[in-house]
């Protein structure tokens, strides 16, 4: 086997047994609340990741990219959502897609959007349809109808017309500022209220609803009664992140994906160590910033995954990253205990960022790579 | 030929020939101060870009990664400085180079790196070399020695003694938080200075200082005299972005990168448009943040890449970009402007992030697409 030893730095490493173990606690969390469960790959874009989940128990899967529902039907997932309001130029992709077998839906936010589905559907060769879904704002937080919209009929009909109207589904996206189980816990019967209410105000205009579908990674474990809701949808939650930490939603030690990085120079006189992980490993995503503790660009670990408190990530260009005390640690000698070639690993700010920085996931059990699994990116 | 109006978004259109005139400009200005340029290609990672470098008059490239090194040098590309201080892990990789032909030359700033270099070397089967440069500390930004600092020698004389010690580099990178000419032609010259400061202090020891290298976008475009330098390092100014823009070395209107994006919702109780470039596409670099424009997550232009200055993309989520008026710009019926489906153009923060994104750069001469060119990523 190989060792972490052996490997060129940055490189991005994935914890199999915490990655399991995050899959089986949503699993189980969201099969108790009597619903199914569709994550969303655009955490991991990995094959061998989404077979993980689908061999815990998922049968369906949602996607923020064509290309994720291309790559994941054709490796046999039929049942997908992409879970982003359709722009018109990807109308012939997605037809496209539903000709070859799968069962792709899409979701939109306006009549016009609306239109454009009923519109691409009714000149599709083979009669393809793309079951749409209403995307509800349940938190104002970014797109969706706000539920009390009348607009929410209008597009309802609009789709119901040519047998398209498949359902509603939101995101409590501004789950991502919360950090108290109980105002985790008020979200998700938000979230939950207001797509019960929009499918409500549906079906009581004669129209269907079959489909009523929730998530975010936080509010999905933080719900405690679904009743109403068919299906949850949850991404990040796979691989866990320094976001997730300081939401409350896992430990650190839960935490499955981290960039091995060198050390390849020290500042004494500034109190640094320069690593080679910088922007373009981690990413530039600084979620941590708002939050109690702030991680930087990531929080650094030992080469074993033991986090080291005292440090953090404070700067980074694009292939160097900078790793300082933080205020208020002992002064150390760094550049002692962490000679040129010493490897640390890093945790991320945010998984689904810092991952699609890689083609590459090396699966580690202990320090030991048992498997490399690909990831692909773009759109 | 293919028109934008065909491609999916989001897509990441190339301006030839702004590409082409921000080529001849740099290729003018360092020949005219009488050094070689060096152009740094962690900006492109694309071969026919780094090949329209070449074709202005470049002789030899910077990579910020082996993959640089390892893909250009399998197109032709002899003359390769690997420019981040090496890890001891990438020597067997940096050596594999050498032995196929590769003049691949590498930097560090510490005994314990060159030590690192000279066994490396030593033990190599075919007796490669790895010519190395020390890096300096120009401006306390980030890594290399301070130019008075005795440890300079101490490095030049353990690769010396294994006849690796090539020259001198560093890079001004605090030049990016300047904004007056002034500034950034007394950056240039403090550049300058330090690495010919320890030029001349390896000389009088009796080592060799073949090499002085000094680079920097916006110190390159600002220097006036460069006595003494050999060769200047540059990477954004192929593509330039907003950042730059801020620096005061471009215009707007000298962009070539940008993001082909569609509305797809509207927010008009929030006065939001959503297009479908987030910040996947457009990387969460913020680089204007600090800057006397904050430009968000990049500047709105219309499908012709005209500016739209009162718009600016004020947020983003992984799919999902939010474009909104600027404070103190008129009231706007946005919806009705833009309708679902509208295209727009969104010019980078900083075109190194940005295109780090994309696998594909869409070539265009007006809105024709003349041309597709891959890009690479990763180790």
């Amino acid at each position: 086997m190989e060792q972490l030893h052996n490997l060129e730095t940055p490189a991005l490493l994935l914890e199999r047994a915490r990655m399991d173990y995050n899959i089986l606690r949503m699993q189980t969390q969201v099969a108790s609340l009597g619903c199914r469960l569709r994550p969303h790959v655009k955490t991991s874009k990995s094959l061998p990741v989404v077979q993980a989940q689908i061999d815990a128990g998922a049968q369906a899967i949602t996607v923020s990219t064509l290309k994720e529902a291309e790559q994941f039907f054709e490796a046999g997932v039929q049942d997908i959502l992409y879970a982003v309001a359709i722009a018109p130029n990807k109308l012939a992709h997605a037809l496209r897609l539903g000709a070859r077998g799968c069962r792709l839906s899409v979701i939109v936010d306006s009549v016009a959007a609306a239109h454009a589905v009923v519109r691409a559907c009714a000149s599709a060769d083979a009669g393809e349809m793309l079951p749409t879904l209403i995307e509800i704002d349940s938190d104002g937080h970014r797109s969706g109808v706000r539920p009390a919209d009348p607009v929410l009929l209008d597009i309802g009909r609009v789709l119901d017309a040519a047998g398209l109207l498949a359902g509603v589904m939101t995101h409590a996206g501004s789950s991502y500022d919360l950090d108290t189980p109980q105002a985790l816990a008020a979200m998700a019967a938000q979230e939950r209220d207001a797509v019960l209410a929009c499918a409500q105000a549906l079906r009581e205009a004669g129209l269907p609803c079959e489909r009523v579908s929730v998530g975010s990674t936080p509010t999905a474990l933080s719900a405690t009664d679904l009743t109403g809701v068919t299906e949850v949808r949850a991404g990040v939650y796979v691989f866990f992140d320094l976001v997730m930490a300081g939401i409350g939603v896992c430990g650190v030690d839960d935490i499955a994906l981290s960039v091995l990085t060198s050390v390849i120079g020290h500042r004494p006189d500034k109190g640094w160590l320069i690593v080679d992980a910088g922007w373009m490993a981690m990413s530039r995503d600084r979620g941590t910033q708002k939050q109690k503790i702030d991680h930087g660009y990531g929080l650094i670990c030992d080469v074993d995954g033991a986090p080291i408190t005292e440090l953090w990530m404070s700067g980074a260009n694009q292939e160097h990253g900078i790793v300082s005390l933080r205020a208020g640690a002992p002064a150390s000698d760094l550049a002692g205990r962490y000679p040129i070639g010493s490897l640390l690993r890093v945790l991320p700010n945010h998984a689904c960022a810092t991952g699609a920085q890689f083609d590459t996931y090396r699966v580690i059990e202990g320090n030991r790579i048992v498997a490399t699994w690909p990831r692909f990116s773009g759109w």
